[in-house]
């Protein structure tokens, strides 16, 4: 039995990353209802919002699903308290102390998992009680760790650092990309990136069709002296680029970023005065999918892969 | 059969990535002897240097070996018909247009492989009529692509452009790592990091001691203003740094990086003013070793995660 499956009371060990401006209740039921879990994507919702999301996952599907909660997240305590008001199992926390929460959340009966980029945070994830990790490395989109490790390197490393169940993100987008995670000692997967343009997903048309047409190269770690943020090089990155390359503070990088930045160009679908975020394996791909062919190819391709390393093909 | 093994005329599909100041005729004529291919850095020797180092690597082993030559190498017309002259069956081109030397040196009858960090470089490759390409990630150590896509990203991404023999690196230091590779579609794997810091390696016995020690984020890639180089980060790094975050010039990040600092880190052990080039998975080892040890290790490795894959362990 796998761990992941275990605790998560799901039949594919994938998880669809919770991502701002993309996994509101669609994207959510819809991954849940394939089999894996879904995440609702709390960072971009106010708690209102957030509240209506919930109930409409809830109604879409009896699958466990669970919220995704960024812990700088400015109204958390309301947050929280409606998370745990409105029923929900499962909260991947991220980009905060797992200490903060965890055990409020875990008093109230959910299943605390935490996102990671480094074996030594992963290692705190562990005395602060958390159920399992998710180690996202340096070519996952958007928010991003400073150390700038990738996934090939993460994975091997917190698995030695922790014996929490493991989910493996940044870069995986294939059922082979899967099978490399576990390998690597990973029981599940985050997959973030390909679920951002999927048809369930409530981003913009415009933003969706430009990842569909991206190619390698087309993302960069961007705003590093202030939250290190993986964006396609369109005008906006463009301008952070070129301050950056003067010199510019993160005082002027603030002033430059404004505010509403991601939902300008992920949800309003301003291409090149937006901020666009989304992982390296994008290119990978070339059209917009529904959620439903999108995890049969990944269960497809991860059972393929399998059979390709039974088949004597890869003996040497 | 394997198209690597098959190409080189090697045992294992696990090539010695050829590093300044590492590797020398006693690591190269190593790893060939263990089943692998060694290869000579020609990078960071003189002419007459790297002649010395084939004849010595001539008389210890046997077996296929051989040489990396950075393209942009300043004797390189002298390198190059001393490598011909010199009977080298191999040689791994980097650092420049692969279009340049390629029918050169197959005339010559040597067998070229070229260095890529992308997959529309590599789809050049295959105009130039290389017989295969490395494909190297991010997290590699030293001299390093522009578009920073790492090795999960890109073995797929050059999979798909060409359908050349290809090699990985980058983050490859274990069995369970290769097979990822090979996975991802890569059919053999390149490993510089791991050998860097083997007893055989030319590297001063500090600079190999402070690889040994390294934890994960210890190494960032630097000087992008310049050629991105992955180092570890002493206080010459800081100092680049420093440099780079107040908008230093590319001039003025060369004068910094003045001459000779590779050699003075990684080849007179400078720990602090030297540029100490060394991969991401460093932090996975903590000991220097002796090649037929890591070969060994290797190949087992790879074994035992094509046994797990057999074994059901990953089914779900």
């Amino acid at each position: 039995m796998n761990r992941i499956c275990e605790l998560l009371g799901i039949r594919l060990p994938i998880v669809q990353g919770g991502m701002v401006w993309c996994s509101g209740w669609r994207l959510a039921s819809a991954v849940s209802e394939a089999g894996g879990l879904g995440l609702l994507g709390a960072g971009s919702m106010h708690p209102e919002t957030l509240k209506e999301h919930i109930e409409k996952c809830q109604a879409a599907t009896t699958k466990p699903f669970g919220v995704n909660v960024p812990l700088l997240y400015p109204q958390i305590d309301e947050l929280m308290k409606l998370i745990v008001d409105s029923g929900v199992k499962i909260v991947f926390t991220s980009a905060g102390n797992p200490k903060t929460w965890t055990s409020f959340l875990k008093e109230h009966g959910i299943t605390v998992v935490h996102v990671v980029s480094s074996a030594k945070f992963a290692a705190k994830c562990e005395a602060a009680g958390v159920d399992a990790v998710v180690a996202e490395g340096f070519e996952a989109g958007g928010h991003n760790g400073r150390e700038e490790t990738t996934t090939l390197c993460l994975i091997p490393s917190v698995r030695k650092a922790t014996s929490l169940p493991l989910i493996a993100a940044g870069g995986i987008g294939t059922g082979a990309g899967i099978l490399a995670a576990m390998q690597l000692g990973a029981e599940g997967v985050q997959i973030g990136t390909r679920f951002a343009f999927s048809q369930e997903s409530s981003a913009s048309e415009a933003f969706k069709d430009l990842c569909a047409g991206l190619q390698e190269g087309d993302t960069m770690l961007s705003l590093k002296k202030l939250s290190p943020t993986r964006l396609i090089k369109n005008a906006f990155f463009q301008a952070v680029d070129e301050a950056e390359n003067r010199g510019a503070s993160a005082d002027e990088l603030r002033k430059l970023l404004g505010r509403g930045r991601a939902k300008k160009g992920m949800f309003e679908g301003d291409l090149e005065n937006g901020e666009l975020e989304i992982g390296q394996i994008a290119s990978l791909f070339d059209h917009i999918q529904p959620v439903a062919d999108i995890m049969r190819e990944l269960e497809d391709g991860y059972r393929a892969a399998l059979t390709r390393c039974r088949s004597g093909e890869l003996d040497w």
